[in-house]
């Protein structure tokens, strides 16, 4: 008899899937006295721990919340989200382990290997790994101060290009800052319509707006849009309640795939959801209170930029959301890190998040996470690694 | 312009996947006064609302429990898991949300379209439905009452046949209701060591076992073996914690897909699962309760059986889980399922969980979910219904 050593080979899928430098980061990061601006957390401090232990006592005490429930979630539920995505259709709405299963979901669902999807350059690296993992083919469209090069895309179109998807993230992008403009939106709907692809409209941050107007949604121009949303930065992330809303006929196409990929959600984690989002006058008064201190550290960040880096950095104030984009003209941001790092700051490097653009000389910086006086701090820290690492040029 | 109607393809992978004939005769079956024992729910009114309740209060008022954890899952929560599956490496263990996502994640992460994957005849449909997913060729082995049929396997073996996967449920198989001998497990794990394959030994129901003696898992044999588990029949579905646990090279490949299909659990369930098992004297007492009840019940359903149709009426009496596999000679158990359900009775056909073989005259029975009384009612309500449907011979 012979004995394999045990070897287990990944399938060309997992193969595909380029590592989150970000995570493997993260880890480099994660040492005391480093002020971490690098990851995606939001503040655990606002996390509103008092009222959600009191939603669980009240629904976990049921034994009916502990047991299984359908893969499309618990209506009521899915009732309370289609409200609050603005639809009046609970039936299309299907609630998701966060946004990201979604994503994930829906790319299984409806991408083929050697499909084409087009994603924001910077991306979203999680929407990257998951069109890596089905195989697509991926192009990247940079992304403008209004939103995703639609006039590009358009070029694209009409030389033959046919997406299966366009991934983008609409308000406060990841890792960009920006929202998209209200002429962007409808633009990229009509090219939806037009060349028959699904966009994926991921929105995660479009509640934590604390200036500018808001801007109606993509979906809101076209029926080939899905809008992808979760309670992860309004009310927890361990609650694990993203959604998918869309067509109907594509949210079946998710719900087929979801009974094998995990059966179902959490009856009670639902439940919890539902109970403190229908909870209006609570759930406004934590969301402004959320954006209010999001926007003083906003504040705080780029007042300190500004004042460190002068002319050195260049970025825009953000109006909502949890990152600032910043360009450090003629500085390799991948070098910067570690000088960073042993001056007691962390950021991630544009770099981690490129597709077919070389972002080398920005950064993404987290403002959610610190307390103002922390981030001053650590933009201080940052100018320090900054002098240390001399200008290229 | 030309505006397309809103049409959208399903991907090659999803369109390979067998709707869930279950999930659509339980829309069926869920009508009043119709006594269920085609589901799969373990027996709501055990699971032990007020004591996870307790957990809960305790563990979610600290907003750190709210935040996002690792993919890998909570440490805590993974050492106790180690010491619950039998290992002493927490390194072994990833955290899933259910068994299930474990299942999804490792056939994602080790099988390329046309790789062959063996499953046990009757099939755990929800295997049948992620091998689908991922465009397997799919074989199936027949379960004997010793488990999967190892000789048949190995003349497979030596055929030529190389399979990436061979899964099975190792104990109180859903549908077939036996469990592996012990030596039907170490002729299986030889044969992973010899041919290089990956067994997926299920076992969401070892632990509800209330009559013979417990048997080693067939990952003690081998170390090709990855056992998946859950905390779903033990605690509460809704927690949505399952587990693989194998060796650490093929747990990373799960985890690297697993931050694309949803980042990461719950941490406040992953904890509440963590408080729950590691109290030990609090735990056996609760699988004692549920066990006994699940006993009582389980002789309730086959001493009506015997009673009612005697010779007519082929099972072996379940040793533990939740099911038991009759089969009825000469009856068309498809063609039973109107009249039962006029009766106001309900089970699962056996066709429904046939991959090569014909289960015809099968069908599955669940005495979780039903209390005594109401399963020797649900038997004599099958008799009226098999009186109406006359044996084909």
């Amino acid at each position: 008899m012979v004995v394999l050593s045990p070897r287990y080979e990944a399938s060309h899928a997992l193969a595909n899937v380029r590592g989150s430098a970000i995570r493997d980061l993260l880890k480099l990061t994660e040492q005391p006295n480093v002020l971490s601006m690098a990851g995606g957390l939001p503040a655990t401090e606002l996390i509103p721990a008092q009222r959600i232990a009191e939603s669980a006592a009240r629904i976990i005490a049921d034994s009916t919340a502990l047991q299984y429930t359908v893969s499309a979630g618990v209506s009521s539920c899915r009732e309370v989200v289609a409200e609050y995505t603005g639809t009046d259709d609970p039936g299309r709405v299907l609630l998701t382990h966060g946004s990201q299963q979604a994503l994930f979901l829906l790319a299984h669902a409806l991408v083929n290997p050697g499909d084409l999807v087009i994603v924001d350059d910077p991306v979203y690296v999680g929407a990257l790994q998951v069109f890596q993992s089905v195989r697509a083919r991926v192009r990247a469209l940079p992304i403008t101060p209004s939103g995703i090069d639609v006039d590009l895309l358009r070029e694209w179109l009409r030389e033959g290009e046919r997406p299966r998807i366009v991934h983008t993230v609409s308000n406060f992008h990841n890792p960009g800052g920006v929202s998209a403009s209200e002429q962007n939106r409808v633009e990229l709907a009509r090219l939806a319509d037009e060349f028959g692809f699904v966009v994926v409209e991921d929105d995660p941050y479009g509640k934590l707006r604390f200036s500018g107007a808001e801007v109606r949604p993509i979906a809101a121009h076209s029926d080939r849009v899905v809008l992808l949303g979760t309670a992860s930065k309004v009310l927890a992330p361990a609650l694990r309640v993203g959604w998918v809303s869309g067509p109907p006929e594509l949210v079946a196409l998710v719900e087929r795939l979801r009974q094998g990929a995990d059966l179902c959600g959490s009856t009670f984690s639902q439940l919890m959801v539902a109970d403190l989002l229908a909870d209006r006058e609570w759930f406004s008064g934590h969301i402004a209170d959320v954006c209010s201190e999001y926007s003083s550290r906003a504040t705080a960040l780029t007042e300190s930029l500004q004042r460190t880096f002068g002319e050195a950095a260049q970025f825009t104030a953000p109006e909502g959301g949890m990152f600032c984009w910043v360009r450090l003209p003629g500085i390799d941001t991948t070098k910067l890190l570690p000088a960073a790092v042993d001056a007691g700051v962390a950021f991630v490097p544009g770099a981690a998040f490129a597709v077919d653009a070389d972002f080398g000389d920005c950064l993404r910086l987290s403002f959610a996470t610190l307390p103002p006086d922390q981030l001053a701090e650590g933009v201080r820290r940052l100018a320090a690694a900054y002098e240390a690492v001399q200008p290229t040029q």
